[in-house]
């Protein structure tokens, strides 16, 4: 069932993170630090956020809104309906199957009270089975009360036999498949899961007497907490106010599949994943690119601002200046309510502007993250054309993106990804740019760490999106008529 | 859990009726209609409305918003998102168990998707044995959404086995007790349906090729429809588009008993229940009332706006002169929004001013519908000698209201009934007029049509705010200890 | 220079008063009484409202909203802003010029910084040379911030070379034409002031020590303030918080024409105008009518709700019982933002329900206040025959509208109103309706006290409304064509 | 008179351009090209914005709005209401004389109604003898809106004797002293003005048949305008839809004096001043600064955002490699309504974070474009220790500001600058970093193209907050008491 439609979001083709959760247990006004948390994490969803706490006068809270955390839970007046030392929260951008269509109530965390109390779940990752669950729990009397993947889970919960809650997460979680990195939160208990393969990320972090959970640790840096350690692959953690921290390992063990487009893109560049900061991972990236695909030029520019690091390693590795060649305007917002045609027609002109006097007749390389339909990449070489560029020479900080991810991440159908029936070349005389040369995956998987390169035996990461070899069966696409790859 | 806290209500000491229903089927964009109609029946309910309708491009839509509907339903941008030509609606004061917080999801009609498709219910009334029907279907995996009593049918279908959704309301609604008049709609079909008393009204009525329900006829005359017949007691409506009506008795047969403050108070005075015009049964109590209680007076002024039926047939009846002692403020709205200290104590001054110049020196006999708490009668007694009035005289257009209502009003704890603690005499005492005197029971009866007055053995009517005798024995509130009284 | 459009009023076929003001000086928090002042002189002027305030410590405050009262200056958070034991207040419903059109800058109380500190007035009235003053000021330099004729005033004062407040608003006062009852402050005084015709109403009150000016008595009562003494038309009142009250009387002596349209409709029934109650002049109104236009009929209804004291008045002269034939809902607001299409088309139903099952059959006398362009009357007319009605007799609280006035009241152009054009007999054939009969001038003059009738030599009140002798020449109406009727 | 107070600006220790104008005419919607060319000048003033439209049907039409552009000017329903080929804008950080209390009245283009039509003015600027002309004004009667400086245009204008509006804004012009780069318009002209030393920017640009005047040419570019050239200092620009532009140059002709901080910091890096790129002479201040003050150490870290453009001038001067080693949260906004107490608290760690994987144990150089009271780079230099840096040295892109602007900048009072008391070591010991450096002033005009350096007999620049040396004399502060640096 529709509810309004939400405002429509500025489509400027990059892939999209889906979620950030953040969760936090034993500090004074847990709610406050949720929102700095989930401020640091937006990049992972700009859509909307919701945060829950429990306090024993009141019980369980939430406050759940469309747009930006700094302009909802920054506001006293709605912090103080969230009073409590335990407090959960989720920043999303969509869920799959209701693009565009999102409704305050789709907007996690999500709340079930069961009989032994209540719990709220806030959920990173997509269910690759979630069709065949949420029908048979419906033919079973489940009332949905949104259109997302994730509240199977706490369906699942409320029909398991066993008596705690906990238990109940294992049993509900041990019929999903997909990627997931949950945290929950009881009356008295904060929860982090991880589903085995790691797919997304979720790190433990210590403030004062307090822990924290958070998909980034640039979200610990922002309350000054500790970065403690990440969650394992299918590890979960159930800590209480005065008890500390269980570990629990309710899945069987796999060999993990951490995303590596986290890597190229989704994290932020003050994170640190793996051990590496994603910063000097990506500048890594920019080396690599230098090393696989030099050319002559005068300018290194990067498509700001995902493409920054990237391009002064490219810079550094070849030598040729550094330069910002094209300009964003910082006070772009992302959405637009009822827009005039004229701002319709803009697109990227609204945020991105060419620095004409220093680009003329110069030979420019453009270092970007990633191409997903090509549609920005082609406004951008006209602009840097527009403004006079003797040459013009795209290095993409990722390798061709083929395949869509089903474990969390808003990517066009197949057939929308360039990569998807164009070869390198073909992509080059479609933008119509002097050239146009991706990284090899394994020099991205070098410049992630990994000093030999991709074991195509056991491959390291997650790399579906590039590979198409889906770690995890699709099983509700596949359902549906979606082929995937032959393993060779 | 509880969301953001709504607006305070500006309470002024009545009884409110917590609903009101409205459903058509078979016209063009059948939302406007509902919204129409929920308009004339905003007296029901004024907290909040919701509207759901269908249309076979797009499926199920809601809307659902704090307010008059005057100010959410009238707006083109908000009803074209409601196509289709069935659709329903609902307005609320508040539900059992959450007053004072109402939150958005507390809003109906509440919507549920089963196998064999979705279908949405508003319902007016109150089901007494809901804290253990949710009970249990809490501890068998359904997740609640609100904190409304209502909820529990759509659950409770939910879990049918019946295969259709008609059929799946009638095992729903045979295990729920108290009053309930449901209107509900599936993509096909609208349905009505009332408890075997027929505590809440429901009627039937005709536009064009369309059917409408409605919980009052005024609603029928706003759009235009045609009244055909009331519901009767115990009986659903499933009306669809093409194939007209089938009338169904799922329940047992029982006497009905129909709500007698209806007459008294809460249904619009232009409505027409059991045959009889409103108005006209409240002026006959205005003329049982001066047979009963004469005085010897200057002036009959009714407590504006529900006492002036009464007033007029009281002056008609004692010959007294008919005036305007009381003026109501009409600017004067229902909500203050972080109110001034001083506009939180004005109370009743904001609404009401008394005419000095008419008043002064006078013997004015007041006519009110009801005396609940007794507050507001205490200030407009004071109002009405300082503005010099020689004598102050109540009549009450009802019996003492000494119980609370388990059926659908929001009625204050029963301690809080002045009628509860105190006999007339002592009222008059506390409240320090001159007099002060209520309709009999059979005095009631008898302006409501009934012309040898109570039936003592079987009552017509539920007058169980009056006489403490209840049809449906309250069993959520008799398991709090609620003391019902013994039957004689 | 127009901002953006206000929402649509929603034309109900009343004539509109187009202001009402409010001052106190010598209480706490002055602003607050203020606005309860407005809240019940609301029917003045539901446009927009305004208040200022002025405290040592910060200077001059205000605020201006659009909206009822009760929804903007009930806030705490505004009041906050509005400190001070000085303040005054208008209401508005739109000004001369700027019809539907309405900015915030055209809201009231306007303000200006002269050499020896600010001033503050609000003006209700409307000045009938403005449009040369205005042109006169604008060629001298001044800069108008609104389409208001009141501004006039602050410019005029600007430009005085009178070195203090109250002295610059007699030479602006001597200046101005037309009606006016001004309220304005200074930083140190209250100042209230009245034209020499008196036409528009002004009244004196005591609060404890303080002292409060107001259009209406009912503001008085509202705050609980003592009503002194009506302002006498061409005075002027300057009271300082300490030192009292000063009486000028800066205008040449005429006699008194107060607007006799006041009691017919523009005040509320509870004030007292002319040492008596505007409800029982009213009442007496329906005596008269009944009186001079009798009629055979079952029951007499009044057209709510200002038709109500002439049909009590009717019913009781006449001895056919009044009844309510017609019901008015209660929720019904003023504007609609961007209403569906069957919003506007609504109309009076939005607002008005035929009683049915009283009305049908019944020969019906409506009593109305007033006949404008009559396209309400036609409505009400087709509602009362749709429900049955075997004879609908129009009686009218007022003669003939068949002029416009330039005093502050917001009328159609001549042509539109009905009366301007059309005889008795045939508005009563146009309406459709088996009689139609208005008061005479002398009638309602005697109703209003004067028990000769209407001096045709001296009329006691202005009545150009009924008899078109306007008592000042509306000449910037003049100067754009208009021909005022000859005096016979 | 205060208004409401607006929401709090979140401060950041940034000296801020006070505005930035915008005009178009000769196109079909020209409010549309007006919207986008604030939106690129948004960082010229972030508080609100306004446009004002002239259309032959209805007039001139107007929008005031807090909050970006981007916001409030993209919206159809705003936008329609804004018709006509010829238009102006402004947006706005606040005005001398009333900061932190702007008002929607504050807000520009202010308009005025002259006997011969309506004109509207947007400044950029300040007036430094605006006091005073506001005092004879208001003794002659004019009667100010507002507590801008700029509105004293306009009245002068209004009391002109010329017959003309180019006239009336040149005698008014003429009047003035201080900063002003204007934009206006009349029914049928755009006009645009310089001061005699053109301290502030303004630029023509060609778009189709239409002529544009702007700020900056950043907002040429994102509506597809060409730069024509520089309005000159001294110079008026009178253009019309068909006819063309002729130039004038009312005043004495005195030697220009450009405002240098434009260089530093406030103009975009993608506009182009005086026919150099601002991102090649930010970056050359880099180069100089790496020339005059040379540190070994591993890395060259930017304040992000405007220390980076010198930070890579610097590194490639250095051959010390450049790194992101602060992270900017690209989801900060500037204002937060009522903020918790953590959010008040929070400061730069809401915007700021560090690399710390990076910074952790490196020798690192921040490059930041200047040090106003030194709070900022007290709590990066503190965020950046913490991480684990074993150095910080600073590097600022300009000389030690000491000296308060007057033409158009909003800095703090003078005994808040850092600089205006300590001197560079001091400042380096009171930051608790290992070293500061400052660009010279000879330094910083290299960079801007002088290759001689400054001419200290004659400045080519204004550079008063550097210097002291004021090109106009601050009458209104020296009446106050400010005493101006002695010539040398």
């Amino acid at each position: 069932m529709r509810e309004m439609p939400p405002s429509n979001p500025f489509d400027d083709d990059k892939l999209k993170e889906e979620c950030g959760v953040f969760g936090v247990i034993g500090v004074t006004d847990a709610a406050n630090f949720v929102a700095l948390g989930l401020h640091a994490l937006q990049h992972r969803g700009q859509e909307a956020g919701g945060i829950v706490s429990y306090s024993p006068d009141i019980g369980f809270n939430s406050a759940r809104r469309f747009g930006y955390v700094r302009d909802n839970f920054t506001k006293a007046s709605l912090m103080e309906t969230l009073p409590g030392s335990l407090s959960i929260g989720h920043v999303r951008y969509s869920t799959a199957g209701s693009k565009g269509q999102t409704q305050i109530r789709d907007v996690q965390p999500f709340f079930g009270e069961f009989s032994m109390g209540g719990a709220a779940i806030a959920h990173n990752g997509n269910i690759t089975n979630a069709d065949s669950l949420r029908k048979e729990l419906i033919e079973r009397g489940s009332i949905f009360q949104s259109s997302s993947d994730s509240e199977c889970i706490i369906h699942l919960m409320a029909r398991s036999l066993q008596q705690n809650i906990p238990e109940r997460m294992k049993d509900a979680l041990r019929r999903v498949e997909g990627a997931f990195s949950v945290v929950a939160m009881t009356r008295t208990k904060l929860i982090g899961v991880r589903d085995p393969l790691g797919v997304r990320p979720l790190v433990l972090g210590r403030i004062g007497d307090g822990w924290v959970l958070s998909s980034e640790t640039c979200a610990l840096d922002i309350i000054g907490a500790e970065f403690v350690r990440e969650v394992e692959p299918g590890e979960m953690l159930v800590i209480t106010e005065k008890g500390g921290i269980e570990s629990f390992h309710p899945f069987e063990r796999t060999r993990p599949r951490f995303c590596i487009f986290e890597h190229v893109y989704f994290s932020r560049p003050d994170s640190i994943l793996g051990g590496r900061s994603v910063y000097e991972t990506r500048r890594q990236i920019g080396v690599e690119l230098a090393k696989e695909n030099p050319v002559d030029a005068d300018l290194v520019c990067p498509v700001p601002d995902s493409g920054t690091p990237a391009a002064i390693g490219f810079s550094q590795e070849s030598g040729i200046p550094y330069a910002m060649g094209i300009i964003r305007n910082q006070y772009m917002g992302r959405t637009f309510i009822e827009p005039t045609e004229q701002i319709r027609n803009m697109g990227v002109r609204l945020k991105l502007n060419v620095n004409r006097a220093l680009i003329k007749g110069k030979r420019v390389i453009l270092v970007d993250d990633s191409v997903v339909r090509g549609t920005t990449s082609m406004k951008i070489k006209q602009m840097i054309l527009d403004a006079g560029a003797a040459e013009v020479h795209f290095r993409i900080a990722s390798p061709p993106t083929a395949w869509p991810c089903f474990y969390g991440v808003d990517t066009p159908e197949r057939e929308k990804l360039l990569a998807s029936h164009m070869s390198e070349d073909e992509m080059c005389a479609h933008l119509g740019v002097d050239s146009l040369k991706f990284i090899s995956l394994d020099g991205l998987y070098r410049a992630a760490g990994e000093a030999e390169g991709r074991n195509p035996d056991a491959p390291q990461y997650c790399d579906a999106c590039f590979s198409g070899e889906y770690p995890v069966a699709p099983s509700d696409m596949i359902a549906k008529g979606f082929e995937v790859k032959a393993a060779e």
